[in-house]
């Protein structure tokens, strides 16, 4: 099979436990703790703060399925923001652009959050709730945001052969900053 | 942008509704009726028999978000399949392949059904229920079948570079085919 660069997989059922925010059969599995997050939340201050003080909480868990992100194939994965806010900004992911640009979907599961999105110049946020599609079109960094009180979590999917740049977002930033404000949340011009 | 064979498009919020099995916003909506599904079923008698006195029923719909089947997107549609026979053999889809070999997910929205695979020499059934993900590798022809008494539904996520082949399943058939059984559904292999 000359056409492959890796041993083409088989089918497979994949069931997601939404509760438990995993999937079945389990692939690879990530942790994001606030030490990850370096340069991301505007208050530096608070962010060493939780690093050191406050026992380096967990922002956010991946957890993907076993298709692996090779071309022609579209893995899939559930991340799970916890609730809570840094200096003032919502728990959020690092934010990647694709170094191949592909769309790509996130499918709310439980809780509350946004997609916040970035092309460079323009900048858009999509409110998420479970049943909502948000569409991510190629060329458009994307960073999740739980803009609620219990932990947000999504589906992902996207084509094997994307990649992830989370250098993009440290240099350009997202556009805006999400900030807890009297009526829920806030969106801030970006500053560094 | 020189590099756009289509002009891009935006970020996009869509949401699904399960319960009527659409899309908001709406792109294109597909219905296949009996008539569409010439040479599929094996008792061609009782096909020609639902188009000409059962008054060509729907056998599927397909309601797709407004995100263009183009190179790099990644679009969606919700299929709904209505239960039912035609010669002891389950209501399905027509099923295809990929031109361009890409996976693909479907993602049980309501009801139950299952996804039969077949790449020329290898069949495989996934049984198919909310929740649950059936992955389509590359290279794998697919079709969906409704095994339950009620309309089976389920999201399809699909590189928009795939491609639609019908012929192929014409030519080839599934490996095998989804008939009515005192235990509720049993695969027989396929004859033409």
């Amino acid at each position: 099979m000359p056409e492959f660069a890796t041993a083409p997989i088989s089918p497979m059922r994949i069931t997601l436990d939404v509760a438990a925010a995993t999937v079945d059969p389990a692939g690879p599995v990530l942790t994001r703790r606030m030490s990850d997050l370096e340069g991301l939340f505007a208050d530096r201050t608070e962010w060493k703060r939780a690093v050191e003080d406050d026992a380096d909480p967990v922002v956010y868990t991946v957890s993907s399925s076993p298709v692996p992100e090779i071309d022609r194939e579209l893995p899939q994965s559930i991340t799970t923001i916890r609730p809570g806010t840094c200096g003032g900004e919502f728990f959020m992911t690092k934010g990647h652009q694709h170094p191949n640009p592909q769309g790509e979907i996130y499918l709310g599961l439980s809780g509350v959050g946004g997609l916040l999105l970035f092309d460079g110049q323009r900048t858009e946020w999509i409110d998420m709730a479970p049943g909502v599609i948000g569409y991510i079109p190629p060329h458009w960094a994307h960073r999740s945001v739980n803009v609620g009180d219990e932990p947000y979590s999504f589906l992902a999917v996207y084509p094997g052969c994307a990649g992830h740049d989370y250098q993009w977002v440290l240099e350009h930033g997202m556009g805006a900053r999400v900030m807890r404000a009297p009526s829920g949340y806030e969106l801030v011009p970006f500053q560094r």
